[in-house]
């Protein structure tokens, strides 16, 4: 069983619940967050959470969390999923398990977010089932190392 | 809340547990489906099963829920998510809402794989987490109607 | 003059009328086939009907057209149009000069319903027209031979 | 019920019957033209025929259609449907309904006869009936507006 | 040396003799799976033999292959060969070794016979030598397990 | 400071303002012609409008621009800029700098639309802003020579 | 009328006129938002300007404009145009309208500069205009609301 | 030997010698004319010219040479080459061999002058060898018949 | 039924049994030659050998077979069977039948290996069989002419 | 004027006259040889010729080329002219103008057939117009320097 | 002789040593600048470090080394070098010689690394040497200028 | 440490100094192979040098080095890189490791220089760096073995 979780969310989700709500419904990223802690907590496991709009902050974040000995990792990259190498190769480098999460059903939507560099590298991908999704990617992250 | 489900399983499926288990992991189909008939009930829902190993099969059997009145489906749909236009046509016929599942990240492997012609008109899609990603896929399904 | 017809339907055209009637209109499957026996009648042949949503059995149904010596064919293939290089060939193995048959115009939809293995093959194809391209297809095939 | 109808022929239809009748039989445009008005007159319509070489002066007659109040259009396009925007964008233009008419088999033709500029904007499109195609379209037409 | 052969044949084979002559040959199926009962037989060792026009019979017939002890298949999978993944993962399913043969030499054919989904998993593949090539298939075969 | 300039308008713009509104808006192009005159006139300058279904016509017109000593050209090509290579020819020929305007936002538009053959010799492409982009194209013509 | 706009860009362009001077142009960033800010007083409006290297300052930027109240936004995105879904997303999010512009013309440079993320969610686009394709922005800009 | 040649000259090419000298050459359509009519009556043969930046009037020259009983035309069709399916079929159409000349080294230029729609159809194709490929060709005509 | 045979191999394959023994096997080039002369002369027919490096010097050979009255040709290209016009040519150029044979299975390897120039000129090819493959393919090789 | 020519024949050409006289014709190598030499000398000029079927003795001899001061060169470079970057360096080593010659027209054949690697290096490229491509490419070849 | 280098490390660099230690290697990121640095005095030139997981960060120092006088630049950009563009033009912005290097031989890993924004504006580019290939880097850079 | 080395030069190479200085530099052949061996002299190791415009000439090189025991080679493959699968298989025959030299940066020059077949197979690679690329591969390779 996992003892430390983190959760990442990437550009523009620090606006859900206000962004597209047509796409990606009205629940806030406090909301998810403190639900995912609550999740986490009732399993006997912390939680972190962190945001970020910036490619590099979010890395980094990736970086410490080795050091920190975090044993799964639960994130939305948001668009960074479609554009980012470097993102990629943090997880390949700290080497935690993670599954990637997005709210929409990436599917029915621009042939460009038909493809993740992170899912490749992921233990799985949950997409299209909402806020939902995060609390699968954090059920299945439980039981990681 | 959903009072009836219906769990479809492509080509192959029924090998579970001795197919390649180094990809799909040990649990066999009639595990899953026990589980999932236990998931539903706990929620005061019934749940159907099928496997089959013909489109057809799967189609008529889709043609039938509507029929039937199922609320919403869960199939894995094997090799066909990757071929088969007309098991895509089925759903957009009866126009049941479903999710779609894949035991294995599709993304780690062939490219011919990367592309299922289901996820665009699913509600969501789960892939790489074993068989819990039917846990959480009915856990979904059980939300819809 | 063609002495024998024969209409086959491919998956999911059992739900005529009542799958996405915006794109398929509300006439059904037993009104086609029923005008279509009236108009082969009134020009002194006989045309047989056939639906299924197995590949298998359309292939099956195609070989035993040429043992009836079936004069000529009108075929709407459903999904099977832009998958199956085995009902290509079903049509190529017997011999049997065939028109293609689409209700809803093919090109106006997704990219991959734009080719269609059966169109190089067939004597012409017509989309687009809705239930009216079953008549002028049959009006076409019964001058042949 | 349509009472005004147009029928458009494109680049070198002016040579039909003489032009490769392998491919495109020994029907001449008067012809098909004559059997038209002859169509449209037993149904009580009025139908004008147009023949050019020049995309411009085909483009200056749709948008006359327009002002006439044609009710649908049926055109064979000749080779500008692989290569013209500006005859597409003609139909966009009027809004008249118009269905597509090639005489040959595109698709068992060159690899760049398979797409038409303008099957994405027709009614429908009838390919390799040979002059039948111009029948069944006007047909068709008539019932329109 | 393997004991139990299987040969399986696609769609449209059984019209071998009568289909497209020109191109398969004037031997028949009964002829090859005659011939190769009496090559296995001289060899000490059984071969069944089973050819379907349903992807999911001749899915189910190699599952079966599976229960039976089959030692070696040798297959042509006609059209399926180029559409269906759930004929190759049939084949990873049951982790039984095979060759794949095509009468006619695919690679003068249409570019879409040039790609199977079956070449990557068999031990070989032979095309172009006829009915000589089921012959030399089994020869093969014969020597697995 | 340019002294001359030259207003030209591809296929399907005579009808601005009554064709699909939605897109394009409903000045018409009188409207817009007057405009760039006096636009033109107020800085001493003067301007010919012309417009074409004809792209023969228009390459014509580019060829008397050379003659009559035409500073610099604004041009929406329509249609014909996804298709002419011509067109781009007449503008190498004559080497007279131009701005290419579309009053649709292209990219918005279908695939094809994206690419046009004459932007890659304009000065610049304006495209989106409505009847705008014409006058901020004279705008910046009018400093060129 | 806009009462309040924006001037962002992105990367590298604070080396305006030191920068590739035979692509750029020697006009400063001081002097284009300088001459933008002295336009958008003259309509009566207020613009803020903005500069950054860092895809996620930009984003955060865009972010903090909707909580501002900025009408419109003006963005020349370097070359984050052609690789940012992220900064594509950030508009999407705010939902505020903006104008692209681009100082050389993208379309006589490198093939992947010729796809910009951010063009299919602009109202509009320039190019290849030097600096008088900010004037023209900011003057279209001041037009939303 | 040919007794008739036909000379077609397609856009642009009416201002050879004054059009982008560097690669076309200071030679004038004139002068080429002249020298392909003395090559042509030394020959004992007649050759009559014509050029058009209209592709509907080319099209119905060509047209026109069938009737007038020309062995042989010679056409350096500029950029209609990359883009005019109308232009190949009118050669298709009166079936009279035909041989295409490009002054310039299309090879040496834009991708997409690097396929011709004439050449498929053509007798040969001669490039980069200035006026003289003109006088090849004609050479050659004179032997057609 | 055939008198002389030619086996070719191309590069590397002289290396047979030292090169990459986990996809080539331990065979050698010598006990492949010794065998397949053995073959054919056991059907009362002669069989010389050639292997090489040089293009050129297979192209020599093979036109030197056709002087010498060679019937059928077996050969192994090595990796020219994936770069080599001229060779494909050179059996053209002598219109002698031939059987390509690869001892791996090129469709398990890199994607450059699954096209060959030759095979669509050849008779048929076997690949993934080993040492096996020689062997069937001489044996076809025996009943030609 | 040149002094001082190089004709250069690729793989297969040796075969010219026997090789698919279909394709190619009836004239053997020597005729176009000795053909050529006639047509220099009666220009003042040498002409040296050379054929191989080795990639590297065709370099060997343009490198030659270099020593001897010849003037320019014409090849026909057979199947090395789509699959030899060494060939074309060596042209681009030597820097002596050429003219690319094909007997056949390579549009009407096999699509690899349509590129050349030395088409870009080329003065000019003849093709499809038999042997004649040789006199018109020596015509051409005799006014370099 | 270059008298002042710059050492440019990307995302993920800094984990070097501890990051997939079977591609990239135990050296640590602190041994290689060291190195570098020692090899610079060694040359009586200054070295300055920088490694940041932040695209801007890496923007912002090469920007300052135009400023600081820097006469080349070694950089390992990391997964940036397939996807950041504004980096590439950074580059050009300052027009200070680089060498890229990477650790790892890219061409044997992902299709997506073997492509980098980079090495068309770079001097030079060595992979697959490991920490060797800095010292080479180094080598080369402290001779320009 | 390595004591034997192989220097092999590909086609064009020894034009070196002559041809294309201004991409290739004024270093002789000579001049790279002497630097090359008093390099190796000086590490107590030997080098011997190869150059070859003829594929089979380098195959057959690489073989023999292998019998000789040469521990590592260095290659600059020239027009090769891009164009010889069996320049690759040569490598893996014989399994020595090699680093791959381009005097100029490939990545700068056409699309078809961009891919190397030996990259993927190399110990690394190195271009754009003039004759010290040479230099630095040796100095990489005598650490071999």
């Amino acid at each position: 069983m996992a003892n430390k979780l983190l959760l990442l969310n990437g550009p523009n989700l620090n606006l859900l619940g206000t962004r597209e709500p047509a796409v990606y419904g009205s629940t806030t990223l406090a909301d998810i967050e403190q639900a995912a802690q609550a999740q986490a907590a009732a399993a006997g496991a912390s939680l972190a959470c962190f945001q970020s709009n910036h490619e590099g902050a979010l890395i980094d974040r990736i970086h410490a969390a080795k050091t920190e000995g975090v044993d799964a990792i639960v994130i939305n990259p948001g668009g960074l999923a479609h554009t980012s190498v470097s993102l990629r190769d943090a997880f390949s480098s700290v080497d935690i398990p993670f599954v990637e999460v997005h709210i929409s059903n990436i599917h029915k939507r621009e042939e460009f977010r038909h493809h993740s560099f992170l899912s490749e590298k992921a233990q799985g991908v949950i997409c299209g089932l909402g806020a939902d999704g995060y609390r699968f990617a954090i059920d299945f992250a439980l039981k990681q190392r």
